[in-house]
């Protein structure tokens, strides 16, 4: 270990430990990443599953600023809105994300990863390491024990431990010995499977491509999000106890020609059955925690800091954004990346700038962890409900009068970077902000306006881009 | 192992897996009791501190159950109510604790598990193994693994396992990789030292020793419960920040001068120097998780399960009840103790209980954590205000006037086996009775009534013995 080189210990080479090995690389720092499981770029994942993730303008910021967009926005497929299939027949209904045109963007988990690793290694200061298994860390000492695949265990030291390890999370769980950590873990009842649906014979999708697809069944629902091949994966979320009843194929196709009808013949039925039989059932959690530092010596990032259930398509952009964020506290305490001053950082600074991460970017770490647990309420059954399409269509109307006045809550979560937590809070507020008019306007009144101006816009739907362009240009 | 019988491991050997023994082997089961420690009847506690306990009707009547009571009662302390210290000259004022002369008992801890452990041993069907700490456990072999005071690792083999290891259960841990728990811990961010308060020269109390008594200083506080020597163990509560600033014994005698002045000289510069700063500083914390159990092969108690802040005394007393209410549980579904039919319970029924223990167990294990997490405030600074004062005088009319109709929450959590979250509940909807007593006679006149009954009562203290003979008898 060169002595006047400043060293990082990354845990993890997924997502997050990729993309800050980037951002601490480019800081003068050396930076080693220790990946447990083999290297995803020479690897096959059994049965080639590809596992798709929503990325949003948070995700999108943090690979920018981080210079490693070029590549992997290309591969992108915007999904403008929900796409929902009711009932039995699984007539199409389109609700748009956004007010003015924007989009998330189904990409695939795998090939990010190993973009962001490629990334990673092209710069010199960045060693990876795979099938490094972490043991334990004496963060006082700052040295680290690694089982590696020939079972031998070897030591290493750092001035810095990152745990970007996921969210059953070593790191966090040998810092949990030297702090006093609040903690919380929280399984929801509900589990999922993933599922394919190929393309068609032709080799083209077999459905909208630009929009995420939500069969929302109230208890349950069954999602798909397109695939740069042309195929789609599709997710079924429901409780255990509904895993647990299905046992044969017969069980199975009836449970689909009830409430899925529409995907069978999309999917197949050999398949279907195939998919979902051998495919592993997954649990969903919600992990909390406090404080993400230790002294100068650790910060923990990602899942290994917030795991959260899926439904706000957060998990990765708020990964990204950690980076980001902390990047950002850095710059403030020890000098920007490329400056002198940041190459090595004195304990001090690096401690109140591990500080201040910890503090500010807990409470938002846990508004996104709240807001995806409300909102597989939302996916599942709300979107269905007239009180949800004329609350939306109120919100979406005041957005379109006062665009940076009135802001969605999906649109300040999914394309702002608006602190969660402020986000979480402006959306309690709103209420507030109606009660205000309504004192002053009357609350008949203010309603009244407010429901026609909804519906009037539901109603005439692309006829709102010409009010829009009135009001706003 | 005898496959005639049922074998059960308890992991912990303190208060409650000790009392745990005595149920089980009362069933006619084979009990081993694993301590991680060394036999606490054979070896000397460091500086021999005494840790005092306040047992209270759930531990009771746990102990009388189990037939263990003899011997332990004789040495409690009843201390019915608050002693409160205000101000700089340490003025006394008492509060009882109930309206009836119910106590408290101050209790030495390491007595207590002396005398458990003696009575656990008394069973032929109990043994008792020190210095066993265990390493993993099998959940579906049912095999544990221990590591022996000679560096030794032990294979056992049990048909249930009990996790009674306290705050940081190694049972619990292992449980968290086959069950998907629900997990959180938090730590507050104040910390307790211990301090004596040795008796008078003339071996006297220094202090009234039928009271539990605090220094209430709003954003801390100072308690002392008696010992049967007639000493005091005192316990300093306050933030960190504070224990940090009290560097020099100049520090900490300028501490204590200007808020625990009338303490001083009860415990002396000399001894109050030397505690203070050679005791530990401990931290506090509540851990709540779900469910409780692993189908046949596993349940958890005590600590293990829910460890909570000392502010309601119901820490060892929960302990204790869950040893009572798993009984009466497996009673109800594999017959009572003493029964032939339960010495070999079938593994269905045995998961039958254990579920139903877990299910109804937890909800009243989080709502003990909670009030006693709120107690803090209440006795830190509540007790000192007037309004706390009315409103206690308000409830203590009533009481006395209805008093199986309306019971203050303190009588409810320390004076009867109401389950706790039931006693959470009723004491949250204590103010929509008030409602809507108030709904019948008027707010004014019912509130004008009920301060002047509970004036009257403050006022003329003694006098209610007159006033409650009459309104009782």
């Amino acid at each position: 270990m060169d002595k006047n080189e400043f060293h990082v210990a990354i845990i993890g080479g997924g997502l997050v430990g990729a993309l800050n090995a980037v951002y601490f690389a480019s800081r003068g720092w050396r930076v080693t990443v220790y990946e447990m499981r083999e290297d995803i770029r020479t690897t096959k994942i059994a049965g080639g599953r590809s596992i798709n993730l929503a990325l949003s303008v948070r995700g999108i910021s943090a690979l920018e600023t981080a210079g490693v967009g070029r590549g992997l926005l290309d591969t992108l497929i915007p999904m403008k809105g929900r796409m929902l299939h009711l009932g039995k027949t699984g007539r199409l209904t389109s609700q748009n994300y956004g007010y003015f045109g924007e989009a998330i963007n189904s990409v695939d988990r795998k090939l990010v990863n190993q973009h962001l690793l490629s990334m990673a290694e092209k710069n010199l200061k960045v060693t990876l390491k795979f099938q490094q298994e972490i043991l334990s860390i004496d963060y006082d000492k700052k040295i680290l024990s690694f089982k590696q695949a020939d079972g031998k265990i070897v030591k290493a030291a750092a001035d810095l431990i990152v745990g970007a390890d996921g969210a059953f999370s070593r790191v966090r769980r040998e810092l949990m010995r030297v702090t006093r950590m609040n903690f919380s873990q929280n399984y929801i009842e509900h589990a999922y499977v993933e599922l394919s649906m190929p393309s068609s014979a032709s080799g083209e999708y077999v459905m909208d491509p630009n929009h995420l697809h939500i069969w929302p069944r109230q208890s349950f629902m069954m999602i798909a999000l397109p695939n740069i091949d042309k195929s789609f994966t599709v997710t079924v979320f429901m409780p255990w106890a509904n895993f647990d009843a299905i046992k044969t194929e017969a069980n199975l196709l009836e449970f689909f020609e009830t409430y899925f009808a529409d995907a069978i013949p999309l999917i197949g039925k050999e398949l279907l059955v195939k998919d979902f039989f051998k495919n592993p059932k997954g649990s969903l959690m919600s992990i909390k925690c406090k404080p993400y530092h230790y002294k100068s010596s650790c910060v923990i990032i990602g899942d290994a800091a917030h795991a959260m259930v899926p439904f706000y398509g957060q998990g990765m952009n708020c990964g990204f954004e950690d980076c980001l964020v902390l990047d950002e506290i850095l710059t403030k305490h020890i000098g920007a990346r490329g400056s002198v001053e940041t190459m090595r950082p004195s304990a001090e600074k690096l401690a109140l700038a591990l500080e201040e991460y910890s503090a500010t970017r807990n409470p938002d770490a846990e508004a996104i962890c709240d807001l995806a647990m409300d909102n597989y309420i939302e996916m599942r059954s709300s979107v269905t409900k007239l009180g949800y399409k004329v609350k939306k269509s109120i919100e979406g109307f005041m957005h379109r009068l006062l665009p940076k006045t009135v802001i969605p809550l999906y649109t300040m979560v999914s394309f702002s970077r608006i602190p969660y937590s402020k986000a979480l809070t402006i959306s309690k507020s709103r209420t507030i902000l109606y009660d205000r008019i309504g004192k002053v306007f009357g609350y008949g009144v203010t309603f009244a306006g407010l429901v026609v101006g909804g519906v009037v816009w539901i109603k005439y739907g692309g006829g709102l881009k010409r009010i829009h362009g009135f009001f706003m240009r």
